[in-house]
């Protein structure tokens, strides 16, 4: 037995998010397909992180063992000729046996871009969030960059979330902003289901003016769900890298 | 009676061309359809280009006459309310009565994009043409800038086609290349069908080293559609903008 590492980019509009699901084209349910179909035998994948519907990855990774020794190279021509266009083997690596794309996952990086634009190229729109308020980029910058360390993010997942533990290390938090584009930048060790679509809808509170970029501090000490923003929509956001142990980085 | 002119974006891949038919999904039908609704009143559209299948554009230019006194903001808005998100209206202009968006059009510039990377990034996918062999920039080039001035491009028509004067003004001609991306940007005072992507098959015959730059006027000469390369894909192509005599510029 092998064990491989993929990495992936995919459009997210395209599919029912990363999680196999009976009866709905999911990222994984595809390549588990495609992959069984290949390589004539069962393949179950983990991915390191089940992106939700809508939302794309431009450096998802996923790992599977196979006892087929086919080449590296000609898997991943394969499946790129088998796969729908929306959906890309970027690379496949060999790792050792005991590699977990999830459990293995230090850190991960994504973007949530966001347009004032009052009307979006149709290009660009399926990666887009359409904002019609001005936004005063500065502010968000400010607001974001007091997410950076470690703390309880209580506020910013779901109120109906099991986790028990919600602190989470951000290593880096940005806001810039190029025309009429916004783009927010954030790295973690980790990341709650819609911690980044609410984080993204507390900045565009802070962008619209509702809110201060002090007053980060204190949604966070709130630990309630009702006091940060809105949960932005999906479109909006990419799964950009995930790190490991080997690439030589820390979280 | 009043006469407008709208500026339109779309993606090519989700239409089957500019010009209206019957049963398919056109964007001049489902922009004529849309104005009727809105407007309440039959509406015919008079295009700058007939775009064909799967191409796209950022700067196609429509025009047609309305008896209905709507602000044209609120007409902006309400159509790109209306219309799917893969076309956009991008501007509404009053302009002249006399004015007709395809004979008034005093030129056009075009854009094709190729890239020879092996994968392709699912979110550009739609907008290129990939080509797996390596391809030499400077010399596709150097044989696109023998196309600038006024040539028979009888070589780089389509073989049935039955236009009489063949006899085209290219204003400029340029290859330039961004790591595995190399684009083509034409202006000219107006393009046969194919013309533009038969351009870009022969270029890419340079590129591979299988003519040299210098073959173009040969090509040219011969005026016949045997001697230049293949029509390329579609989707690689986008009508970036149409020039008229009321933009202060000579085509």
């Amino acid at each position: 037995m092998r064990t491989l590492r993929m990495t992936l980019a995919y459009v997210g509009t395209a599919y029912a998010g990363w999680q196999i699901q009976p009866a709905r084209a999911t990222v994984q349910g595809i390549l588990e397909r495609t992959l069984a179909t290949m390589l004539d035998e069962p393949i179950r994948l983990v991915g390191a992180g089940r992106t939700d519907a809508g939302v794309h990855a431009l450096g998802q990774v996923a790992s599977f063992a196979t006892a087929r020794t086919i080449p590296l190279y000609g898997l991943r021509r394969g499946l790129n000729a088998r796969l729908p266009e929306s959906l890309r083997v970027l690379a496949v690596d060999e790792v050792p046996d005991s590699f977990n794309a999830r459990s293995d996952a230090r850190g991960k990086e994504y973007r949530y871009r966001l347009s004032t634009a009052e009307v979006l190229s149709p290009f660009e729109a399926p990666f887009v969030t359409q904002v019609l308020t001005p936004l005063d980029p500065e502010a968000m910058a400010a607001a974001a960059e007091r997410l950076v360390g470690r703390h309880d993010f209580t506020s910013f997942c779901r109120a109906d979330s099991t986790i028990e533990d919600r602190h989470r290390t951000i290593v880096w938090s940005r806001v810039t902003a190029s025309g009429e584009t916004v783009t927010y930048d954030v790295r973690g060790d980790g990341f709650m289901r819609h911690m980044i679509r609410t984080i993204v809808g507390t900045l565009v509170e802070v962008g619209r003016g509702r809110l201060r970029p002090a007053d980060i501090d204190a949604i966070l000490a709130a630990r309630d769900r009702r006091r940060a923003g809105v949960c932005m929509p999906a479109r909006g956001l990419t799964l950009m890298k995930v790190h490991y142990e080997d690439d030589g980085e820390a979280a």
